[in-house]
């Protein structure tokens, strides 16, 4: 049974294009639906970080990977499900990134390090509560390193 | 403009109603749509972590909060937004929570801490990467840390 979604928001970003990487100095705001009211966002900015899940928009349905690649499509990584990668030709074009707060300004929240382009719709906004981060050891292989070893750095 | 997503699979827990906490000694799975198969999952039981998006299925349309209420009712706690909180009374009724990977078998994952009931539409399943988990200290209010006291607790 489908579900239908409605954005609560839209990123407001200076990356008009998807990008690999280089995420490291991006501030973007998630600007909220004209239906919302800044009282959605109250107490928000007592948090440091706050989860955000948006929509991969531009990503065509034809592209979507429903069963495994390389991730990036680069041959030097192996080839694993497309749920054991967080690229973004995925079943739903969901993607979820955990970003540091700024500031809340009326109806808009302010982020650093969205890795979202502008004009991408948004479904939700989460706080980031340690009790919901992992509460053991992460183990992960070592494509994935590789993989991130330049997302986050400045451009 | 609202987006349809549709189910990658659903989960197949003990628990059958929403309950607020003692969600630690849970062992779900999920299991994958007809439309998958298990090459969707290849890879994942190197990561030891899989953040997994659901559907708060069983909440009614007219109970969800745009606005600011206290957490769980409570009057105890600050009313805040209803970004600055996880509840599921909340606009699209999407979850995220970060689970341990217990075992892959065919096209199941088997999780420890899952909190979502039996029959829950899942939207996704992404792999668990250090890189993605907050790159700085977290800081959220107490009310959070007494709200989630008892929540990862055995039964």
């Amino acid at each position: 049974m489908p579900f239908v979604v409605e954005p609560i928001g839209h990123v407001q970003a200076s990356r008009a294009q998807a990008e690999d990487d280089f995420w490291g100095n991006e501030e973007a705001r998630v600007n909220l639906a004209p239906s919302f009211s800044s009282e959605a966002l109250h107490g928000l900015a007592e948090f440091s970080h706050a989860e955000i899940l948006f929509v991969f928009h531009q990503v065509d349905e034809a592209k979507i990977i429903s069963t495994a690649r390389h991730p990036r499509n680069n041959p030097d990584w192996p080839s694993v499900g497309i749920f054991a990668q967080r690229g973004k030709n995925r079943p739903n074009k969901i993607g979820s990134t955990i970003c540091r707060i700024l500031r809340v300004e009326g109806t808009s929240l302010v982020l650093a390090e969205l890795d979202a382009i502008d004009g991408t719709p948004v479904l939700d906004i989460k706080p980031v509560m340690r009790e919901f981060l992992p509460r053991q050891a992460v183990r992960q292989p070592s494509w994935s390193h590789e993989l991130m070893a330049s997302y986050w750095l400045a451009k």
